[in-house]
C-alpha cells in the first residue's frame, strides 16, 4: 500500500503547474467505488474532471473506497478504471497519457471501521507533508445506500476533516428520506456532522444540460419572456419523464419508493421550479435561486388525493413476488406511473395547470419540460392557403428537451412564431432542420432548435460543479424539506389507493390519458373492469354513508370526501336560494375544521353564486380583524380573497370599535344584530355552518353561558374557557331561525363528544350544540368516520 | 285591373278548404316587388309559403308593389314570377298547378301616393266582401331603402290597416339606422305607426338553419353542455363571415355602412348572442329569448378603439371613385374587413374572448360560429402511436356552420371526444363521413356532423315564421337598440381611423392575422409600409404630448390614450411603492371621469399589485354606500369587484353610521382620519387621484368651503352646491402630503376651467384645485385634448 502512495506522491510532484505556483491539493474519495453508479457514471466523471483540470494548478488524488477488503476491492475497482474512455475530440495520444496518469493517482481503500477512516486520513496527511503540498480541499462522494449515511458521516467528521483553511465537500445521492419526517430526521443527523455549505445533495437532473439551461435561458431572454411568462399567456406547463424500462431487478428498491418519490418529488419538481420561480436578479447566485425556489414552493396549493392519477404496470406485482420473498401474498400498490396536477396561487401563475407525469413501461423513453402558450391570434386566411412560416395561429411553445425520444439529444426548442432566442454560442448551437421529424404535433421546422455544442453527461457536469463549488446546482436542506413538505400529503393520502393497472408499452393506448376535472385529475377512460360492470354511481358516492344522527340527516365519509360533499351541498343551497330570493345569506364559523372546506369552495366551486351571496360570521374572537387569530382573517385567507363576494356583502363582526375590543357600551353586538335585521329577511339565514367543540360548544356559545342560549338577543358577547376569552356570537335562537344548519365534525378528537351527543337529549346549557334545532328549517350533520367511529 | 281582381277572387273562392271552414284570408303586400332582394329571394319565399300553406285553410293574395307605373311594373314583376321554381322533391305536375295558381293570386300595384295606398286597401276590402271572406291578416313586406320607411309606414297606418280582429304584420329589412341616435329616431318614427308586436325586423341570419338551431341545440343538449358551457371550459368563441366578393357595384350603399354595420352589428352579433346568452327555460318563447339577449348585452364590456382591427381591400377606393362622383378626391376609410374582440363580465364568460370577424375580398366564402374548448387532458402515449378515435387530447369544438366553404352545406359539428349530440331527426340528419375533408385542422371523421334533412333558404324560413307569428326569429326594438348602443362607441372611435389595405383573395396571406394584446386586438404583422420605415415608437406614444401646466408636468392626448397612459403610470407607481415599502396607499376620487380609468385598470393591468394595495376614497357623497350615487359604489362596480384587493385594505368613507348620514356627532370624519393615521405612514398617501369640477372644485372641496382648505383636519364634512349637498372629503393639507398627485381632466366641458387654471395662481378659496401642490411630492396633470384645446 505504501508503495502505491509513494508512487502517487512522486507522480503528483511531477505534474506541470501553470503560473508556477500550485493551487493546492484536492483529495477525492468515492465511497461505493465499485457500485453500479460508480461504474456507470462516477469514475468517468472523475476522469473527465481530471482531464479538464489537469492544468488548473490543483493536484489530485482519487481514493476509491468500499467495504470489500483491499485485494478484491482493488481488483474490482481497477477493472472499472480500465474501461474509462476519452471524449471523441481528445487526441488519442493525450488520452492514453492522461488515463495512465489518472490510474496512477487512484487507489482503493477498505473503509469499514473507524480505524479505516483514521488510516485514510493519515495517508492523505502523509502525502501532503511529504510533498510539501498545501491542502485545497477534500471531496467525499457518498455513492452508498442511505442507511449507511450517518455512520460514514460520523467517521468523516471525526477523522477525515481537512486541515484548517481547506474545504470539505460531501456529496450525497438520493434518496434523501422517504417522506417529510424521515427527511427531516436524516437532515438533522447530517447537520450534526456537516455545515450546510459542506453538503452537496445531487439531483442529477440539475446536471442535465437542458434542465441546467432553464434559468439561464429565462435570464438571457427576459425581454421576450417578461410579457408572456404568466397566466395570461401560458396555457399549461408539462414536465414529463417517460421510461420504457420497468423495475425488474430493482423492485427491492422500487417497492419502497414508487414513481412519486423516485422521479416526481425530485427531478420533475426541480425542473418545474426552474420554470415557475420568480427569476432572480442573479441566476447564478445559489442563495438567490434557493430563496426564489422556496417562495415558489410556498405559493403552491397543497396536493390532495384528487391531485394525482396513479398506475402500475401489470407485470410489476409478479416481479415483486419473485424478487422479494417477504412480499409473498401481499398485493403491491406501489405506483409505477403518476400524473399530478399542481397549481400555484401566485399572481403570475394563478389558474395555470402544471402537469407532472412519469412512468415506467411506457411507449417511449423521453423527458421534457414544456411551456405551452395560449393561442391569442385569429388568422382569417384558411390554413391550407397559409404560408408555413411564422403564423401566429400555430401552437406556440418552449420545450426543454432532456434527451432520448425522437430527437435523441438534449435540446431547447422555441416556436418560430414566438421569438428567436438568445443562446450562448459557446455551449449551444442551432441544429439543422430535420423536416422529417415531428414533435408535439408540429414539424421540427416550426422551431428554433438548439442542441449542446458538446453533449455532456449529467454526472460529469455535476462533478465539475462540485469542484468549482457551484452550490446552485445542488439541493439545499431547506429546499429538500420544502419539497418533501409539498409531496408528503399526497403520498400519505394515496398510500392505500390501488393504482390503475396498465399493460405496458404501446399497449397502454389511451388507458393512462387523464383529464383535469374540478381542480383535480381523473383518468379519461373508465377502467376496463368498470366497463364490464357499469354503474351510475361514482366511487365517492359509494363512500358517503347517509343515515340519521339526533333525528336529523347524517352524512358521513372520510374527511376529504365529506368536505367535497358538504361543499357541493352548500353550492346547491346557494343556487336554490338565489333562484328563490335573488340572495344567499350564509353564516360561517371559524376554527380549523372549516379551513379545508373554505379551500375546496375557493378552488372547486366556480359555479357558486358569490356575486349574490352575503357572508356573515357565526362567531368571532375579540381580537383586531387583522390578527392571525381572528376568524375573519382565516375566512378571508382561505376563501374570501379567492372568490368575488361584493364588498358590501361581506359582514365581519364589529369586535373592534373605537380602537378597543368588544366593549359592551360600544354596542358592537347590537350593531351586528341591526345589520342582520336590516338585510336578512326575517333574520332567517339561508344557511348557517357550525362546528362542535369537545365540550359541546358551537359558534361561541359555551356550556353554561349567560348569554345567547335563550332570550331575545340575536347577537351576544360571550366568554370562552380558552383564550382569547372574549367572543361575539350569534345566539341559539337566531341560529334556529335559519332555513338550513349544517354541522361539520371532523377528526378523532371529536369522537367522544360525538358519541355523547348521539345519546343525550336537548340540553343546551350543558352542551350548546344540542340546542341547535331549526324551528322550521333543516339540520344536517356532516361527521367524518374518525369522529364517528373513533 | 278589375279583371285581374275578379279573376283572383273567383280563384280564391275555388280553393279547397280543409276541415270545411276557412281560416280567413291573408293579403301579402311586397313593397319593392321588382327589386334585387325580391327577385333573388322574396318571391321564391312567398311561393314556398303558398306551396306549404295551400291546404292550411287560409286563402291568400299576393300584391307586388313598387313605384313604377302599372304597365312596366306588371311586366317586370311577372318576368320574375315566371322564374319561380319548386323544390326538387315536389312532383312536377303539382308544381305546375301550384305555380299557375300562385301567378293568378298575384298582382302588381303602383304604390307611390296616399291615393295608391287607399286604392290598394279598397281592392282588398272589395275582395273580402265579394267573397264573403273573414280577414285573417295582412303582411306588408318592406323591401325598400330605409329612407322610404316612414312615408310608407304612414300610408299603411292611415289607409291599409286590416279589419278589426285581423292582424297586421309589417316586415322590415335592414339597415335599421346607422348608429344609435339614427336607430332610435327610426324606431321612434315607426313606433308612431305600428305597435311593437306588429313589426317583424328581419335579420336573415336568424333564418339560416345553422343559426336558428343554436338555441334548440343548447336546449336539447343541456345535460352535456351545462358543465362545460362556461369560462372554465371554453377557450374562445369565433363568429365569422368571410366573403370572396367585393363591394363593386354596391359602393353607393357600402360606402355609407362598411363591414361593421353591414355584418357585425346584426348577423354576427345575433349568432354570438345565441351562443352566450343564458339559456331560457323555454327557448321558443320570444319574450324569454329577448330578455336573455338583453341581459347578455348588458354583461358585455364596452368596445373601445383597441377592440377592433380594420381593413380595406386595395381596389375599394378606386371602385368608390368610379361609382360615386361625389367621392372624387376623398380617400375612403370605410372598412371592408373587421376583427373585433368582445368580452363579457358575466360569471359564465368572464375572460373568454369572443372574436367576430368578417370581410370582403377574402380567400373563401364561408360562415360559422365556433366554440373551441380548452384542452384539459394529458395523454402519455405519443401521438403517432395513439388510436385515431376519441382521444381527449385532440381539439374539442362545436361548430355551427352557416354554409358554403369546404362543406358547402349548413351543418352542426361536434367533436367526437365531446359527446354525441341529441338532434331532431325530422330536420337534421347525420352526414356521412367524408374523410378527404379537413375542417379547422381536423379530419371530418373527428366530428359528429349533421346537416339539414331539407336545405331551406333563409328567406323562405323567415316568411314561414312571419306567417306563423314566430316573433322569436325577429329583432325587437329593444334588442336592436341594445345592439346599436353596443356598437356605436366603436363606430365613433374608429370613424377616422385609416384601415389597413389588403390586396384581396389568397394574396392577403397573413396580412389580416390579428392577435389579442392587452385586452384589445392588433394586426400580427406590421404594415408593409411600416416595415420599410421601422420605428421604435408606437403610434400611441407619438400622440401623447408632454409639457408643463401650472409649473407641473402635463400629459395630454385624446381621452382613450390619455387614460391608457394614466393607468400605466398608476401601475408603475404602485409597483415602485410596493417594492419600496411593501404597500401602496391609493386615494381615488369619484365622479364620471375616472370610470374609464377604473375599467382600464380592471381589464388591462393584470400586473397591478392589488394584493398589497390599500384603496381609500378622496371624497364621498353622504348617501348609503349601497346607493347608486355613492362614489364607493361606482368604484366597486367598475374596479373593485374585478380585482383582488384584500377586504381589510378597502376603506370606504364612513358616511353612514348608526343608520344616519354624515351626522357630525357620529364622528365619521374623525374615524376616517384615525384610520389613515393608523395605516398610512406619515399620513402621506402614495398616490392621490383627483379630478376638477367646472367651478374649480376637487375631491369634495368646493370654492369658499369653510372646511378642508386649510387647518389641521385631515378629513372634513363639506357642502356641495349640487345635490347631494353633504359630502365627506380629504382636506387640502392632507392631499398635499401625498407622494404623488395625479389630476385627470377630460372633455370639452372642462375646457373653460382648464384655460382659467392655466392663467391663475394659487387661490384655493376661489378654485380649490389651485391649492393642490404636494409639499414634497409630485403633481402630474393628465388633460385630454378636448379639455386642453376646447
Amino acid at each position: 500500500m505504501l508503495g502505491r502512495v509513494l508512487c502517487t506522491v512522486l507522480f503528483v510532484g511531477a505534474l506541470p503547474s501553470p503560473a508556477g505556483a500550485s493551487q493546492g491539493h484536492i483529495s477525492i474519495v468515492l465511497l461505493g467505488a465499485t457500485g453500479d453508479l460508480a461504474k456507470k457514471y462516477l469514475w468517468q466523471g472523475l476522469f473527465q474532471l481530471y482531464m479538464d483540470q489537469v492544468s488548473s494548478g490543483h493536484s489530485f488524488t482519487f481514493h476509491g473506497a468500499a467495504l470489500a477488503a483491499l485485494e478484491p476491492g482493488q481488483r474490482l475497482m481497477f477493472d472499472v478504471l480500465k474501461q474509462l474512455s476519452c471524449p471523441p475530440d481528445e487526441p488519442p495520444n493525450r488520452c492514453a497519457v492522461l488515463k495512465d496518469q489518472f490510474l496512477k493517482l487512484s487507489q482503493y481503500h477498505q473503509l469499514k471501521t473507524a480505524e479505516h477512516y483514521a488510516a485514510l486520513n493519515r495517508e492523505i496527511e502523509t502525502l501532503l507533508s511529504q510533498e510539501g503540498l498545501e491542502e485545497a480541499g477534500r471531496i467525499f462522494y457518498f455513492s452508498v445506500p442511505p442507511f449507511a449515511y450517518t455512520e460514514i458521516a460520523g467517521h468523516i467528521n471525526s477523522s477525515c476533516r481537512p486541515r484548517a483553511g481547506a474545504w470539505l465537500r460531501v456529496v450525497l445521492e438520493k434518496p434523501f428520506g422517504h417522506d417529510l419526517p424521515s427527511a427531516q430526521q436524516l437532515a438533522a443527523q447530517l447537520a450534526g456532522f456537516f455545515r450546510e455549505e459542506e453538503m452537496y445533495r445531487v439531483d442529477h437532473y440539475l446536471g442535465k444540460q437542458a434542465v441546467a439551461h432553464i434559468l439561464p435561458f429565462r435570464d438571457q431572454n427576459r425581454q421576450f419572456l417578461d410579457p408572456i411568462w404568466n397566466r395570461h399567456h401560458v396555457e399549461r406547463v408539462e414536465v414529463v419523464l417517460k421510461e420504457t424500462v420497468d423495475a425488474k431487478g430493482r423492485t427491492s428498491f422500487y417497492e419502497q419508493y414508487g414513481v412519486i418519490r423516485d422521479v416526481l418529488q425530485n427531478h420533475l419538481t426541480e425542473a418545474l421550479l426552474f420554470l415557475i420561480m420568480e427569476l432572480p436578479a442573479n441566476v447564478s447566485s445559489a442563495q438567490e435561486v434557493v430563496q426564489h425556489k422556496l417562495q415558489a414552493f410556498q405559493a403552491l396549493w397543497g396536493l390532495q388525493r384528487s391531485s394525482a392519477v396513479l398506475g402500475q404496470y401489470q407485470a410489476y406485482d409478479s416481479q415483486v413476488q419473485e424478487e422479494l420473498p417477504e412480499a409473498r401474498g401481499h398485493v403491491s400498490t406501489t405506483p409505477t406511473f403518476a400524473g399530478v396536477l399542481i397549481h400555484s396561487h401566485s399572481l403570475r401563475w394563478d389558474g395555470v395547470p402544471f402537469l407532472l407525469t412519469s412512468g415506467k413501461a411506457l411507449d417511449e423513453r423521453v423527458g421534457y419540460a414544456r411551456v405551452l402558450f395560449r393561442n391569442t391570434a385569429y388568422c382569417p386566411q384558411s390554413g391550407t392557403l397559409r404560408d408555413a412560416g411564422h403564423s401566429q395561429c400555430k401552437p406556440k411553445q418552449i420545450i426543454f428537451y432532456f434527451g432520448h425520444g425522437a430527437l435523441n439529444t438534449p435540446a431547447v426548442l422555441v416556436s418560430r412564431n414566438l421569438f428567436r432566442p438568445a443562446m450562448p454560442k459557446d455551449s449551444w448551437k442551432e441544429a439543422g432542420a430535420r423536416s422529417d421529424l415531428h414533435i408535439f404535433g408540429q414539424p421540427l421546422s416550426d422551431f428554433y432548435m438548439y442542441s449542446p455544442v458538446k453533449e455532456r453527461d449529467a454526472y460529469s457536469v455535476l462533478i465539475s460543479h462540485i469542484y468549482h463549488g457551484r452550490k446552485d446546482f445542488f439541493i439545499t436542506t431547506e429546499s429538500l424539506l420544502a419539497s418533501w413538505a409539498f409531496w408528503t400529503p399526497l403520498l400519505d393520502s394515496t398510500s392505500r389507493q390501488p393504482p390503475r393497472l396498465y399493460p405496458g408499452g404501446v399497449e397502454n393506448q389511451q388507458l393512462l390519458d387523464f383529464e383535469m376535472v374540478a381542480g383535480g385529475v381523473e383518468f379519461s377512460l373508465a377502467e376496463p373492469a368498470e366497463l364490464l360492470h357499469p354503474s351510475g354511481q361514482m366511487p365517492s358516492e359509494f363512500r358517503a354513508i347517509q343515515s340519521q344522527f339526533r333525528q336529523s340527516p347524517l352524512v358521513s365519509a372520510w374527511a376529504e370526501e365529506l368536505i367535497a360533499r358538504l361543499a357541493s351541498d352548500m353550492e346547491a343551497a346557494a343556487v336554490r336560494s338565489v333562484a328563490r330570493s335573488g340572495q344567499f345569506h350564509l353564516a360561517l364559523s371559524g376554527g380549523s375544521s372549516p379551513v379545508g372546506l373554505f379551500q375546496r369552495l375557493a378552488r372547486h366551486h366556480h359555479g357558486f353564486p358569490w356575486q349574490h351571496s352575503h357572508v356573515w360570521l357565526a362567531d368571532e374572537r375579540c381580537v383586531p380583524l387583522t390578527d392571525g387569530e381572528s376568524n375573519f382573517q382565516g375566512l378571508h385567507r382561505h376563501l374570501l380573497q379567492h372568490v368575488r363576494v361584493p364588498y358590501l356583502n361581506i359582514h365581519p363582526m364589529p369586535v373592534h370599535l373605537k380602537r378597543r375590543l368588544c366593549v359592551e357600551e360600544d354596542g358592537g353586538a347590537e350593531l351586528y344584530a341591526q345589520d342582520i335585521a336590516a338585510l336578512v329577511a326575517n333574520a332567517s339565514f339561508d344557511l348557517v355552518l357550525l362546528g362542535v367543540g369537545t365540550d359541546g360548544h358551537t359558534a361561541s356559545l359555551f356550556p353554561r353561558s349567560e348569554h345567547g342560549l335563550e332570550g331575545a338577543a340575536t347577537v351576544v358577547l360571550t366568554e370562552s374557557p380558552v383564550k382569547p376569552h372574549q367572543r361575539m356570537s350569534l345566539s341559539l335562537p337566531l341560529i334556529n331561525r335559519a332555513r338550513q344548519v349544517f354541522v361539520l365534525v371532523l377528526g378523532k378528537g371529536k369522537h367522544d363528544i360525538t358519541a355523547l351527543l348521539s345519546r343525550v337529549g336537548r340540553e343546551p346549557r350543558k352542551w350548546p350544540i344540542s340546542g341547535v334545532s331549526p324551528s322550521s328549517g333543516q339540520l344536517v350533520w356532516y361527521v367524518d368516520y374518525e369522529a364517528l367511529l373513533g
